[in-house]
């Protein structure tokens, strides 16, 4: 059957705006003006203080169109920036959205992208405040802004681990690289097939991981609920090697972590032997988990280890003793960050 | 003498990061934690408002960088979030820049842009507290969040105008449209000359208006000192056609504007004539004048008239008397917005 194709042109701007934003409650009374004006209004509270993050997703960078349903991918933008708000302890209020559109994208698509957008933010109690469109020479491009509130003097920073604190994350880490490289190679083996049956049986959990990333809000309802506050957080979007580094470079200390603490799911050793790829790199490299490592004091450990939603894996050193990984038979691996050259 | 290059990959994500973010003071203390975190933390007044504005801007669509300089550049893409907060009678306070870049962008390219973002930061009181950068795959794409504070109450919508107020526009208008024809006809006519020498004399302040606008902060103060809040207000971004147009459909009214009342500077008369371009077509439809279009009520128009810093250049009617230019010999020409066909 073929798909409805309208074209944005024929809506106009008014009319494509007002379409993809309808439909978007607001569950938020700070949220005093939203979507369809110069900017978003919001009165801030007095207990609060306001956290405030921007992202932008390029097509054929950060997502592959041919493959990322666009539902998922509206999900996964609201992730992305909610995810550095939980990252400094504060809660989603509000969320800002400016697209780049080529002239290849039908009205259809859109509402797709902005089904997901509405999901995340239905689910997540997030008032969409802004939304601006404009044409882009070339693939997709979506900005993101997210802004959210934390009690005065409880925003966590990266800076704040100290020597012996230890060092929690909050799931497995790699499968949602592992959910790409199977993505990838389903496209690779199916370019030339008429009609392509991707083989993604067994491998469900990871191409979630990958495209439906959750934001961990709960992890901060759990950590309040147990009146833990972490001395340094941050989001594992770059891998767990480069993240963990930025995080003790803001706090000016080292850190050993230890392999056989590090959680690695089933289907991430299973596709990994299946394709030749190291899991641990996965887990190291790979980013985008969205999960949050943070780090408490020693003296919290049993509490820590009690709640059952976090693993530790290792502890906080001092700055000249380094970033290593410790190996189950005492090797220590010096920590990479990955993307851009190591400085 | 050729000019430094290096590339961007040499410095390392935290390297390039920091080299651009230097020099950026803080002047609020309301700026809790900047550039270097997950998201920036700001403290909120209880006396104010909290407004937010996200806007994109794409190489080839909203800038050509082979003719705009990149310090000019990180000036205008200040002003274009900074307009919108002003047009809500929001004071900036906060920046946040995410960059996408190709390979091709030396890191000296980047420098000199984030000279023109301080030099805006510094002119206007903002802090920067937020930078990304990451690949794109093809031009330059610059994202910039501006956050504002208002005081309670005072935040001025386009949804507040009423059936007979007057129009009021902070200056000439279509002198940067007039500006980028400029640019373009000089791109076209030395594109095949070796040593090319641009013809630009004459002209110079409507270049300024196109690459280098200023952002009407003067007219808030104005506008305070006097006590006069405008019932509506919008800033002039897409062409006064297309924005009295957005106002009027959020105020539920018409409007009527007078052809003999709206300012044309010389230059953009003398260029229109030169290049066989109507002035008034580059006024109505030219956009990116970032000038203010606000609506007060009638009883003030002497005090209005008095300021000397804004014209009045018609008034709000009835919805269903819809958006009217009204000409020195009394046709009336209906108001068309530009750039997305009409809905």
């Amino acid at each position: 059957m073929e798909k409805k194709r309208t074209e944005i042109a024929s809506l106009g701007e008014f009319g494509l705006i007002d379409r993809l934003t309808q439909g978007f409650d607001h569950h938020h009374s700070s949220t005093l003006c939203g979507v369809g004006d110069d900017a978003a209004v919001v009165a801030p509270s007095e207990e609060e203080e306001t956290v405030i993050t921007t992202e932008t997703l390029f097509e054929g960078v950060d997502f592959d169109l041919s493959y990322f349903p666009l539902k998922h991918l509206g999900y996964k933008v609201v992730t992305v920036a909610v995810s550095d708000l939980l990252a400094m302890n504060a809660r989603p209020r509000q969320l800002l959205i400016s697209l780049g559109l080529s002239a290849k994208i039908p009205v259809e698509a859109l509402d797709d992208l902005y089904e997901g957008i509405r999901f995340a933010c239905k689910e997540q109690k997030i008032d969409l405040v802004g939304g601006d469109t404009r044409a882009s020479m070339t693939g997709m491009v979506i900005s993101v802004t997210a802004i959210g509130g934390v009690k005065k003097g409880q925003a966590v920073y990266r800076s704040g681990a100290k020597k012996h604190d230890l060092i929690c994350i909050t799931s497995n880490l790699g499968a949602a690289y592992m959910g790409l490289q199977l993505l990838e190679r389903e496209k690779r083996v199916l370019a030339d097939v008429a009609n392509p049956e991707p083989q993604f049986k067994g491998y469900e959990y990871l191409l979630e991981k990958y495209l439906k990333p959750r934001p961990r809000t709960d992890i901060l309802d759990v950590l309040e609920e147990e009146k833990i506050l972490p001395t340094a957080m941050i989001d594992l979007s770059d891998g767990l090697a480069s993240d963990l580094k930025q995080l003790c470079r803001a706090s000016k200390c080292g850190a050993r972590i230890y392999l056989e603490r590090i959680p690695i799911a089933r289907q991430t050793s299973e596709l990994g032997e299946e394709m030749h790829i190291d899991p641990v790199i996965a887990t190291l490299n790979g980013g985008e988990d969205y999960e949050l490592l943070f780090t408490v004091p020693i003296a919290l450990q049993e509490q820590v280890m009690r709640l059952g939603v976090v693993d530790v894996i290792g502890h906080i050193t001092d700055e000249a003793a380094g970033c290593y990984l410790v190996t189950p038979d005492g090797g220590e691996i010096k920590l990479k960050a990955q993307g851009f050259p190591e400085e």
